[in-house]
């Protein structure tokens, strides 16, 4: 079930119309790649549950009205008639279904007469798939998820309505939808907790080993953290709709907790900010590391070449075949007695005096060391700042 | 029919004023190198429909009021005299006409008296040309569309009308309008499409192999980017403000359907801003991978110099005429029994150390296997990821 | 007349206070460095029109109030006098007398009691000039424009008045200083798309031959490119202002022309930004192109010294003296027969094999022939996009 | 007690949601290891005070309603129990205790009928850590604050109530709030002048020993000024909203001095956002200077390398074994008298005319002397300066 | 009484808060280094004036209320008793003083009952010095203000008053809280206009000489432009503020002074963004500067390696001793007769060619005239420009 997020030929495209280009605006044309349809039913009241399967649309009819708040949950958007009937049954706006099966809505609250159309988009269950689109309708006594496939982020608030925990029992659908909203965005928190774990490993590397995946790894939370901004920012302005809108489905009651998800979503945005601009800083650590590791490596070609170079011209000079025998002015130091023992004395000479200049300008300190006392005098630092 | 979007001698002026700098306002002067004109139109209500080509202006009048819908449909922009016709026909303000043959507007709405004002732009129908203006004017019993060129994204809406699919031939001309504004926004869809999957393919490059050519690939996407996003946020604003605004020739079900389509102009806009970051974002990496080659190539050299420069200054050195018969202090070594074995040995060492001292600091590993490694690594990361 | 844009020496600054600071507001101080004053007068209604130059500013009195529209045209600022007279004639406010005379104003509109008082600044006729401020005093019967030298963008609008073409001669004041300001956003479309297409020429060079001097060429345009962005920017929302407000001076009839104008003020603005964005992404791909140029060199380099540095160290290796008289383990390669042979052989296949290492890594490709790959490749790419 | 910022093992999380998932909202869930709950209260009126600690939270009934302020300050957030108890004695909703214990709120005021929810965060005692919580409940008669562990900011004010110093003791609970805001913002300017003299020292250093610990630490300044923007920016938003907002709670007395508070916060705003442009500059600086250095390090190699080589060449070619005695153009400058001395004079030639025109490029002085020539440059330029 | 701006130990720190943290809100704490106090008063009326030095805070009583306008000028904070009088005898609110000695307030308008407290800043006397806080106080018949020290741009304002100059004897204490402010704002002009000419010169050098010093010029300057326009922004907004509200201590006449003086705020951030944005593009331009400059060197450094490492070798191989007695395969070019001359002809060959292939791709213009070249094809370039 896990996908590497780097081959891009499993990549599921981040961005795709399903409705043919043309067809009549309302029409509903389903994707036949996607997951096949299920639908489950929650209704209940402060007394009394039931929760089961529905096959076909129609069984609908026997429950409906019978308990403050019906909870349809569907998953898998292959069946266009099913969802065409769902839709008849509960009077959803032809617009607002197409949106549904186009599952690359941007989050937002739609007013269509008798209900609330919400988009919000679910956080990936694994990492490295893009995100899942949640469509709601919130209507007086019904709420009507659709989702892109089984598997999801919702059990919690299911979990809370079967053992009657909370006051979700006891409140009506716009509380559900909140509760479905609020288990949405609690979802994101531990995957963006992820990023930040990720960013400070990148963080520790990126100065001592700037190898070239940490390039990758960057870019690829930075394209993470892009389409979570996208799934987040549109919802924050919904939920501040929902929020604020007038609107008989919405009580005064829920209109607090809808704040306290405002708050949320608002947390979310920073936490994304945030980790943006660290991802940007770390981009340029790491491309400075890299200048550092060139000017290192620079460093060391520049010694040894330019220690070894004079010598080497030397080593050549005495080489040379002009022949001592015909003049006293051709290489006389061929022929002393201490010749050769003063020529490897200039050599050592000249090379310890290049050595002791690229010391004198801090060259060695740098090449060797520099991560070691980097540390050392940042703990000093640490230490001498109150 | 193709064009390539780096030979800038054959490169649409991506602006161009056509009326002479000067001229009164509200005057018509098209352009010569201006498509012929031609004119068709579609009239039409719940249940007739006539489609014929139009020769002079004047053959409308014997049209005009006879069906609810009279869509007149202009294509190519040269003959003045004609547009003017038609400005007098349909009671068009000549500051609007004057709009229409100056294509380079930016899309807006304008409100004149009777009939309302629209430009739009068209996606490329070839990638890499410019986009093309559409002008709206939308009447209470017509719609007169003005395009560059014939040849549009608009076949769909004709075949519409002509099947009576949808409720498109039931409705008024504010819906043929919204159905011409939605068919030029849907037109965007595989477009920008394409330039995700572009951008996916130049991710792979990008860290593998970082050819010149990604660089104009990179700059060109970012370019054309620029150029929807020029024809995109000012259409967002317009649809808006035609879904808000008080006018009698828009009505209330039609504004529900153009609050839909202002979704899409968001959706678009928002994927644009994606490509647009993500673009940057390659063009970060691209550097840094040139980057990354740049430091394996010194590396390289680094290596393969510090290696031999040592051992060339040490044949340099034994290669000195010094005369060893002169002095036992002139080059001894040259006359001893194993000298030149000793040498190889001394030369063997110093290799093997510096090669082990690269080793250790890691560099063969980084040289060679760098890009295996790091998708490796990065597998690990997404199989271990929960 | 030329000047270069690069001779800072000569460049004139961008922006200067002429009034002595501490001088009371109000006060006028004339720039002696200023051209020298003259004056122009048309005069005109439905039916007749005069058009004099003027001497002495009291000459106007003569004319005043005896046509409909009255166009005062002062060029040069010199004559702080007559200047200060002029505003006494048409009692004009003194805080906007003082901004005439400091021609580095931002355009704006101000409403002073009997007029409004409006400053744009006019596109240089020379590329490398500086704007000219351009003040324009609309009163209920006059228009006195303040420039400051002769030569100018408005001669359009004056032969339009003398041929009584359009309605200028039939409208009032406000049509007029629409006409002006009209003719002032029209006068830089052709400087605009100057720079567009200097930036496709720049395009074209940055990858194929990053010169030095494309750095500069850059900068420049995005300079000029700052310095309309602040005299357009500002201007939008004068005429905006000129628009919305409720002045007796303006008609409702203005207004649509000023609505106009606006758009064009915008369609400006869209085409500097997107200019800007342009010079911004051509700095990156020059910096790459640089970059690609330094990785290329750094290749060739690497090519030939790591290819002749193991042959001249062979070279250097039995170049040396060891007797190989002494000894049988001294150097018996030099007297093998095919000794030399051998060692050629050696030397041929250790080059060969690099060559072959480097040819792998593909290396040659880049150096000799990426840019007509990269050409082929985009264009190959271009013919298989749809 | 001081953390070192750069140990990522022990570094705090930066953000953490402490309650499971899918609990219901506004249930407590205290974290396990958060410090133990301990309470402390002071009551005070014009003449009298009492100050204790509370051992549990009913003893609090018997203060309550005796003074005109009753401050209960809650520090250590372990014991859910305990704060649950407390929320019921004053009242206090559960959605903002919920958030008490989550104590990564963005700073806040939420209206709750009786009181007033603020959210602030405090800066940390030690630099390297993170922001604390400090939750305030200000009731008509009742200030609460919750903040995560013993020891904060706020001695100056219970010195101040203990000392009745000032009005605070004659004021109400709006005045203690704010007092209370007041030394949390106040604490904040030491901590960011601290940042201000390190980026001073960073830019020292930039230039002339542009060393690898500056990157860390221009890096690590930006992330501390990005986590203290995080706590300020929504801080001064929800002063505003105190100072503005209708409510009995807040007189308007105290409203001036909120905004007195507000202008400190926006004070702060500015002085981050001042750091980290001019951190962003530096890391600029920085880069420029690393590649300035790598420019004097292939200088140094590229002058060393092009004047050696070419007499190593010319030593190389007169080292050649070609036999002299077989012809006459075999190398007759090895027998010629002078030869050696020739040689040795081109030699010397082709030295001092590489580096004299090296030296007319002006190398040299860049090389050694760039930094003390920069210096007495800007000296000189501040000195002319009037 | 010249700074250098680079001499971190004696830069004034940029932010310092002078109250000790934890004081009780409106107390006021002098900076013990502050200026000594002194205070001067010019109180006048249409007809009359005086004006005099103030010993003691008490003298003013005698004066106050007798002339229309009363301006008490303080310079020098370090005297809090002698602060604290004047705030009792004008009635000053607590919190105001302290932000009179608190030097570091943004400028801004606060209503206090009787009077309006503005803060402005005033640009330094010399350049590389912080801005001076000026606090003003206007009331309905006086004018306090508190400057940090002696010496200010205020003398053309007093001058005016002493020679009646203008109409600011016969207005109020507005126009004369307005003319400071304008002279406030007068003297930022000259600073920015030397940072443009500054910026002039740096882009002359940056291309042609980028020596490390323009790093630290253009980073100073945006240094500077930073602390400006932290003092002018939050200053058009007080002006605005000023010119907007309704008090009666503003005269209708004056706010027409006022939105002049907005006016010129606002041109002032306008020349400060300019400069911004052009420093950033310099930092681009010196950037690729430096990067062309080590492509030179690179250039130089492969033309000259890569020219004699094979002459070097060939010098080495015919450097080698293999025995030509032993073989005729050994070797036998050194025995031929024109074996030498052949050698060296083949090395000119190798030289040559390889000179010609780096002249075929154009590396030579470039590296040794690209500067002049630049400067040609611009002027060029300018030339043909229409």
């Amino acid at each position: 079930m896990k996908r590497s997020q780097f081959s891009s030929k499993r990549r599921k495209p981040a961005f795709q119309r399903r409705t043919a280009s043309g067809a009549p605006p309302g029409m509903l044309c389903s994707d036949p790649g996607a997951h096949p349809t299920s639908m489950r039913v929650m209704a209940y009241g402060p007394g009394d549950l039931i929760e089961q399967p529905i096959g076909r649309a129609d069984e609908l009819r026997a429950i409906m009205g019978k308990y403050p708040v019906l909870w349809l949950d569907v998953a898998g958007l292959r069946d266009a008639s099913t969802i065409g009937r769902i839709g008849e049954i509960f009077k959803l706006h032809s617009l607002a279904l197409e949106d549904v099966v186009n599952v690359h809505q941007r989050p937002k609250v739609d007013e269509y007469g008798n209900c609330q159309f919400i988009v919000a988009r679910m956080a990936p269950l694994h990492d490295g798939e893009a995100t899942e689109q949640m469509s709601i309708f919130l209507g007086s006594n019904f709420v009507v998820t659709f989702q892109e496939a089984l598997g999801d982020c919702l059990e919690p608030v299911r979990n809370r309505i079967r053992a009657d925990k909370g006051q979700i029992r006891h409140a009506g659908c716009d509380h559900l939808a909140y509760a479905i909203l609020d288990a949405i965005v609690d979802a994101y928190f531990p995957l963006i907790e992820g990023y930040g774990e990720k960013l400070d490993d990148i963080e520790d590397q990126a100065v001592e080993r700037p190898q070239r995946r940490l390039l990758l790894d960057i870019y690829t939370i930075r394209r993470k953290i892009l389409m979570l901004r996208r799934a987040m920012w549109p919802l924050r302005e919904a939920v501040g709709h929902l929020q604020r809108q007038e609107s008989p489905n919405v009580t005064q009651e829920t209109r607090i907790f809808l704040r306290d998800l405002s708050d949320h979503t608002v947390q979310i945005i920073d936490m994304l900010e945030t980790y943006r601009d660290l991802s940007l800083g770390l981009m340029d650590v790491y491309i400075s590391s890299v200048g550092n590791r060139m000017n290192e490596i620079m460093k060391l070609l520049t010694i040894i070449t330019t220690v070894f170079i004079p010598l080497t011209f030397l080593a050549g000079l005495y080489g040379m075949n002009y022949h001592t025998d015909v003049s006293a002015w051709n290489m006389p130091e061929l022929t002393w007695k201490y010749g050769y023992l003063m020529c490897l004395c200039l050599m050592l000479f000249i090379a310890l005096g290049q050595l002791w200049l690229f010391w004198k300008k801090g060259w060695f300190t740098n090449t060797w060391s520099a991560a070691k006392d980097g540390d050392r005098a940042e703990t000093d630092a640490a230490e001498k700042t109150p």
